[in-house]
């Protein structure tokens, strides 16, 4: 045992499921190939019940022994530091790694999060719309040129890329083919799928 | 020397200067005494001169001898690697100081630089002022129980999240008078004062 417990919600509606942040570590483990429990606090009353685990009131964090991590970004990385499989450990290669995360943060889903915010509140062509182009563009030429985004191996920069990009609404913003075969590529991995089935299963159980 | 280059613009309009994010990598170096060169890509043209180094045509990026790393949330966690001025050692406090690194960038400038895109098109009251002023007062929440983010001192996620709240617009958004004297805290740092003057001077110099 690790001793790592990630920590999502008991239940969540139908929309959601298959894309709460948990699958993001989930996935990253099952990729590490380490041992992790799921613990869970209540869907309802999220909003305050539990700002004093994550001062956001949001799912997922992490607990690993005695250290207890909140956002998805910085789980990732933590998880990261525990395996060759997630992040090469020569310095280029680990550089790479970490700039191509962030990069998923707070270049990509900086925008594709409050587009798709606009978006559902029905305004498909909103303000944001050339930014998110002119991103996903950029995103598309790397992609076009290579397989994964650092180090010339898959690594948790992709991880967190695919999951930023697989959101239906966003795929369907303009025809971007390498990005398409990168998503697909990134989830056709074994431990996605399992990941991904077991949050759905997870949710689904709470119906019952 | 320690052979750290932080490239930015030979010169941005008035407008931006005292908030190119090279300041973050300035400010990481002189709170961490490392000695740093400052070199410069040109301002005209950046959308498209600089792909190959920097794939969404932004600056800064940083030169660390045989490593090169772009997004200055990346280069800010590859610096705090150097020092234990931007980051404790032990395995608690560096896990809070990267997840309040990752908050400032997946949690608040998220929703920070949408926002303030909407607000400069003369949308001030716009659909992202619910979303942020909840994330600003989670925020507030915190900075009124403790002085620093993490570790119970100053960290670069203290440098990152002052640096993002720091935009005046944001800052106006409502009265919040804990993340107020955060901010003032932070920006009254002898090394941000330097960062932000050495900046200032740069651009400044480029104008003659």
């Amino acid at each position: 045992m690790s001793g790592l417990t990630i920590w999502t919600y008991d239940w969540v509606p139908e929309g959601p499921r298959g894309f709460v942040r948990d699958l993001r570590l989930r996935w990253a483990c099952e990729e590490a190939c380490l041992g992790y429990a799921v613990r869970t606090i209540p869907f309802d009353g999220r909003a305050t019940n539990h700002l004093a685990q994550q001062p956001f009131g949001q799912v997922p964090f992490l607990n690993d022994g005695g250290v207890d991590i909140f956002e998805s970004g910085a789980g990732l990385l933590h998880l990261a530091r525990k395996s060759e499989n997630l992040m090469p450990r020569d310095p280029v290669g680990e550089a790479h790694t970490l700039q191509w995360t962030i990069a998923a943060l707070n270049s990509i889903e900086m925008v594709t999060v409050p587009w798709w915010f606009l978006n559902m509140r029905g305004d498909g062509d909103n303000a944001l719309s050339p930014w998110l182009s002119q991103r996903l563009d950029h995103l598309e030429r790397v992609l076009s040129q290579q397989e994964w985004l650092a180090a010339g191996r898959f690594t948790v920069a992709d991880l967190l890329m695919a999951d930023v990009l697989r959101v239906s609404t966003v795929r369907a913003f303009g025809n971007r083919p390498a990005t398409e075969a990168y998503v697909a590529r990134a989830t056709d991995r074994p431990s996605f799928r399992k990941a991904h089935a077991d949050q759905i299963a997870h949710f689904e159980a709470a119906d019952h």
